[in-house]
């Protein structure tokens, strides 16, 4: 079977028109207007092909062809939410080509013998409401969708709400039982990242996600006065916090090539050019593939601003740990395989970033493909994947989720 | 004559009402209704003594009480607007005193030769409307009008618009012609720092203003994904950003006991936990009372982010260049001699932070008079002053212009 990579860029280009920016990206936050209307165009062009489709409690879409036999689905998908001002291949690649997979099967009238279902995760990328991952965690049941759906966004709007708009925009749900759980899971996704594209390679077995522990520091001083107050009266906030921003970094051994240590919110309170700062609130993303090691290396950075005279007053706080998960070897080698028998280069890679997968790889078989990003960039307009490797990446999913459905 | 302690403390606790915050501080920001509705009580107070009054055309208000000629007048004043939950005193003090000043003078109806005014100048603390000291600067020539007019605050609102607010509050003004210039201007304020209240001294005779440039820095990077950029891939603006401090902060020399160098704003962008930081924006505030030595650290600072090559692409743009101010000699006599007649300790001091006296100090006989700040602690609800130190500033004050009066 050969997916048609001509209807899949076309694709691509038409959703990209929903919440375009001047700058050629694209913001669609989760449940926005725009997010619907794109969920609801996606699902248009599945019931032109006769695909049933069922929304679950938190919004998830499952768009369904039917197999030979009541097995439980081959899925495949992602997300469309994206960031503010984000890229057009970030999430929409994975359900557009999973889309492209049922198309080019319904194409041949190929059966198959499991039903594949292709998923539209919500809020992936947590920007409205937090989480990230939204719906694949509750899907995952990481969450409590009672609880999330109490969840609001900046203006007071909760999920439950957001929902009940996205479902006034959505054509009427058919009545289809869901069917819980999956005979295997594969997430298609461009890297966000530089590693395929400096070592030329085509298509990324990968291997797993890293973990991640996010933590919040909050630093106290004195507010006073720039003019008046010498340097020897000061508690000044922002010297503090570069102190201890050090002392942390150095705590997560940045000598060791597979630590990501970021420091990517730093607030000055009170904020003002001629006021000594009197608070300084950051965050800490720690990332290590090895579970142990982010253990230890978070449990340090703890321990310091919790124990050490230098830094009395000041405070951590852990927001996340999402432990590394490893994937389905099976479905590695089934990736590898396809991919070297259409010709293309691969190579094992670990996922920086989080996905939808990472919260449902306990529930059944699950891998991930990536295909490179050029220079690495992605949350941003200029995210950008060359559309033979699209076309690559879509018929390598294409080829593994046959490869599943045959075993 | 002796000012009446008991009624300035019951005016400062009255006023303290209008804007109050939780925390027992004040936040009544230029112009905003809570500023308007503090001078609208102050001109009702001054009203009720008899007392004439006008508004120019940037919003300052001038508040008269005549004397026996065609003189011009003997100025006193300072502002009522405040820092975002600032303190109780700081400007507020120094208006309260002039009122009561004048008030002291009406209740025993006593003449002076030349006319006593009271001033209110408009947004000294430049949190809503940039920059700084706006009132007295476009009295003082300092600043244009027409260009200052056309400012705008974070919500667009201009400082037309804003006057056009407060003229609606205030009570309608009477036709009076403005009387441009004065025979001496003494304000009357907080120290704002720790130097009177360490030296047990009550009034500090104020020889002049240190020198303040300020500067904008600019340090680019490219924002980029936490979890799948390595740390040799980043071009990570946040370390950028305190490299250049460091090296900013150590050509400022800060062994230089005389210096003061803050950051008192670094907003990094854009700002979330998982993304790695693409731009910093900081703020250098930067004093010292030898013009000579501001003029050549600010400019090694400006040289040393426009040619040195760790820092190509980072930026920096002079906001503000205030050199320093010196008193007039005879005030500052005046002043000391009218608090040891009363029995105060007095001391001469530098001011550190800048007040509407610099403005204006070009245009007649300047000076200032400072009371002790509890821990030196200002901008800030926390800012407090004994009631004696209140009411020994007050009578000070008085007996320096009538002093100054009598000349």
């Amino acid at each position: 079977m050969r997916i048609d990579g001509d209807r899949l860029a076309g694709r691509l280009r038409e959703l990209s028109q929903i919440g375009a920016t001047p700058q050629g990206g694209v913001t669609r936050l989760a449940l926005t207007t725009e997010d619907s209307a794109a969920r609801a165009l996606v699902l248009q062009w599945c019931t032109a092909r006769g695909f049933t489709w069922r929304r679950d409690a938190i919004g998830n879409l499952f768009i369904r062809r039917a197999g030979r036999g009541d097995l439980p689905p081959i899925l495949t998908g992602s997300h469309l939410d994206t960031q503010r001002n984000g890229g057009n291949y970030d999430g929409i690649y994975g359900v557009l080509a999973g889309l492209e997979v049922l198309e080019s099967l319904a194409d041949t009238s190929a059966s198959t013998a499991h039903p594949f279902e292709l998923v539209i995760w919500n809020n992936e990328e947590g920007v409205r409401f937090s989480p990230v991952t939204m719906g694949s965690a509750v899907y995952g049941g990481q969450l409590s969708l009672d609880e999330v759906l109490g969840y609001v966004d900046g203006e007071g709007c909760s999920v439950a709400q957001a929902l009940a708009a996205d479902a006034a925009i959505l054509p009427p749900a058919p009545a289809i039982t869901p069917q819980p759980g999956f005979a295997a899971y594969v997430e298609l996704h461009i890297e966000q990242g530089p590693v395929l594209e400096a070592r030329d390679v085509a298509i990324g077995v990968v291997t797993g996600i890293q973990g991640t522990r996010q933590f919040a520091v909050h630093v106290p001083g004195r507010a006073a006065h720039a003019g008046t107050t010498p340097a020897t009266e000061r508690d000044d906030a922002f010297l503090k916090a570069l102190s201890l921003h050090e002392r942390l970094r150095n705590l997560s051994k940045p000598d060791d090539p597979d630590v990501r240590f970021t420091v990517g919110r730093f607030v000055v309170a009170p904020g003002t050019p001629n006021t000594v700062p009197g608070a300084v609130d950051f965050t800490i993303d720690l990332r290590h593939p090895d579970a142990e090691v982010l253990i230890q290396r978070g449990d340090a950075m703890m321990h310091a601003v919790a124990t050490e005279p230098c830094f009395a007053g000041c405070t951590v706080k852990q927001m996340i740990h999402s432990p590394p998960v490893a994937f389905d070897e099976a479905i590695c080698s089934e990736i590898a395989d396809a991919a070297q028998a259409r010709g293309h280069s691969t190579m094992r890679i670990l996922s920086g970033a989080t996905h939808d997968a990472r919260n449902v790889a306990h529930l059944g078989s699950t891998g991930m493909i990536f295909v490179p990003s050029r220079d690495g960039i992605s949350h941003n307009p200029a995210e950008w994947t060359a559309p033979d490797q699209i076309t690559a990446g879509c018929q390598v999913l294409a080829d593994t989720l046959l490869a599943l459905d045959r075993r």
